[in-house]
C-alpha cells in the first residue's frame, strides 16, 4: 500500500460563528475564535492519496499533476482570502478546521484519476491539526 | 471519519530502569538513558481524538476543551517534573516513550465525552516518537 | 555580550493598505496582500533582550518575566484580532511585517527593566521574517 | 497497538528516469527531475515499528538497536552517493520516493526481530513525502 | 535598522573537490563530502536586506520584488542543477556552503534597488549553516 | 564576512538554583524551574566560527573537524546527564541557558583553531533561547 502526501500552505482570515447561533452563543461555543473582525492563520494542507504504482513511471500519482490539481481547485481559492466571505465553495459553512477539511475532501476527491484521495489534513497551526477520510 | 489532534509540550527528566533488574543489567538494555542521576527532555505530546462532527457548530471536540482536560491529566502533572520520582500515575513503571503513550491513555481515555480517543503519540525527540492505540 | 530570545506566537487577520493611496494603487503595491476582506497569519515574534548576567541568578532576564511583559503588551492586544481594525497602538499603521516589528519595539523597549531590547522579530511566514533594532 | 517510529536522514543525489523510455519521453514524464546531471535532497526518512510491549524492559524494541540495523542496511549505503549509480539495491529501479520506499521496505523487513516493520516513510522535501505498507 | 529576510529553497546535486587537488586530496579534505558520483542536498536560501522604510507603503523592500530577483538570478540556475556542472557563475568554483554564499552575494547584490543586501545565509542541512556579509 | 554555524544537540536535566539562595528563595526566584528532582530539556547548541576562507579548499573550517571538537569537549560530557551533578566544567554554576552558552564558549574558544570562535547559541526549547559572544 501506498500514501503519497503533498504538503501546500494558505493563508487566510475566518472566524468561527454559526448562523443558528446568537452572538453571545457563538461566543460560548468558540470562545476567541468568534471574535468579531476576523483573525487568521497560515493553514498547512497536507493532501493524501493512494493507489497502484505503475512500473513504468515509479509513480503512484505525479506530484506535479497533484501540485496543479490542488492549486487550481483550492489554494487559489483560498489564500490570501476571508474563509468566511470570499470562497463560493464555503459559503454558509462554519470555517473549523475539520469541516474545511471535509470540504476541501469533497472537491478534491472528483479531481483525482487514477489513484484515490486518502486523506485531507488541514492545521491551522503547529497545535491544532484535523484530518477528514471520506468515501471514495 | 474525523481526527482531531491537538499538540501539548512538557520538559521532564527520566531514567530507563527495571526495579525488576540489576544496575548492570538496567545498563545493559537501555545504554546511556539508564545513567542514575537522570537526563531528560522536551516531550512532544500529540493526542488525537476521533467522532463525529457537530452539524450545529462544525466541531468533533472543542480544542480549548481539549486542552483544558489534557493540561488538568497530564501536563499539570508532568511538566518541569521528574517521571520517576514524581507522578503518582507512573510510580514504579519504565518511563520508555511507548510505555509513557500507554499510562496517558489510560488516564485520558476515560475523561474524552462526546468523542473517543483515538491515539497518544509522544516524542522524546524529534527522531524517537511512540504511539499508542488502545481499546475504548 | 549576552542576548536572550523569547519567542510567542498569534494568530491575526489584516491587510496591507494606505490610507493615502486608493484602492488600485493598493493594489498596485501590494498585490493579493491588499486583498480587501482581509487574509491573516501565524505571526512567531521573537522578543531579544541584551544585558550583563546577574551573578547571582545567572540570568539576564527572567524568562517568566519577559513572558509577562510580552502577553501583556502585545500578544493579548493581537492574537485573535484583526490588526487594521482591533488594535488601538496600530491605529492608522500599514500592518506589513517591518512596520509591526518597529511598533512592536516601540511598545516593548520602555517595559524592560534591567536589560535593554535588542532587536524584534515578526515572521508572517516561515519565508517572510522582519528584523528591527531600535534607538534604546 | 504501538507503533514506534524512528527517523533517519541522508543526503543524496539523484534524477528520475527510466530505461524504458526515452530522454524525451523521460521529460515528459519527469520534467525537471529528469536534469541529466542529477539534482539531490537531504532525504528523511521515517522507519515505523510494530509489536508488543515487554513488560520487562518496557519496549516494543530497542532505538539503538533499530538504529543500527537501519544505519547498517540502508544509511551507509544511500548517505552521501548517488542513487542512480552507486547503490546495488537500487540498480536498475526509478528512485522516486514512493520506489525507493518500497525498495528500502523489502530491505529492513527481514531485519526486523521480535516485532514487525509497519511502514516506511520517505520525504524527499518537506512538501513530497510518500509512505509505504508491505506484506509482513 | 530593519532587516528584511526570505527565505528560497532549492535542491541541487554537488561534491567537494578543488581542481588543484588530487582525488587522494580531496578525500582527505572533504571526506564522504567527495564521493565522486555526486550526492545533494535541499539548500535554504535566506537573503537578508536592510534599508530604510517607505513611509507610504510601509515596507524596505517589496516581498514580492525580492522574490522575483532571487527566483530570476539564484533559483532557476541553481534549482534541480548539478552544481558543479550545471552552472555557468558556479564554474571551476568549489561548492562548499560558503563559498556558495559568497559567489550568491556577488551575483545578488547589484541587482538590489533601493535597499542594501545585507546577508546570505545558505544551509545545506538543518545542522550546517554558512553567512556571507560582503561590501556594499 | 562568513560565519559557519553547526547545530548540535544534547539531552539533560537541570534544575535552577543558587547555592547563595535558601530554597524558598530559590523557588521566588526560579518558579517551577527549581522543582527539586530535576526536569530536563533536549538542549540545541548551535556554535558560530568566523574567519577567513581558505582559497584551496574553499572552507572558513572544516564541518566535520568542528563536529569532532564540539563532540569531545562539550556533548559527550553533557548529553544524557544531569547538568548540576555530572559535569566536572559545570560543579557549582548555575544551569540557566545563558550562564550555560557563556561556560561553553570559555571551554570551546581555546579549541577552534584557524579561525575564531563567533557565538554559542543554545536553546533549552523553541521558544527560549540565549546567545553568548565572548572575547576572543
Amino acid at each position: 500500500m501506498f500514501i503519497i502526501k503533498k504538503r501546500f500552505h494558505f493563508s487566510a482570515a475566518h472566524r468561527l460563528c454559526s448562523d443558528a447561533m446568537s452572538e453571545a452563543e457563538n461566543f460560548a461555543a468558540f470562545g476567541k475564535c468568534a471574535s468579531p473582525n476576523y483573525h487568521g492563520h497560515n493553514y498547512v494542507l497536507d493532501v493524501a492519496v493512494t493507489g497502484e504504482m505503475n512500473p513504468l513511471t515509479g509513480m503512484v500519482i505525479n506530484y506535479d499533476e497533484l501540485k496543479r490539481i490542488v492549486n487550481d481547485e483550492i489554494i487559489e481559492a483560498l489564500d490570501h482570502k476571508n474563509l468566511n466571505m470570499d470562497v463560493d465553495f464555503l459559503r454558509g459553512e462554519i470555517t473549523t478546521s475539520e469541516n474545511l477539511a471535509r470540504l476541501i475532501w469533497e472537491r478534491l476527491a472528483p479531481r483525482i484519476k487514477g489513484a484515490r484521495l486518502y486523506e485531507i489534513t488541514l492545521g491551522e497551526s503547529n497545535d491544532n491539526i484535523a484530518t477528514y477520510r471520506g468515501e471514495v
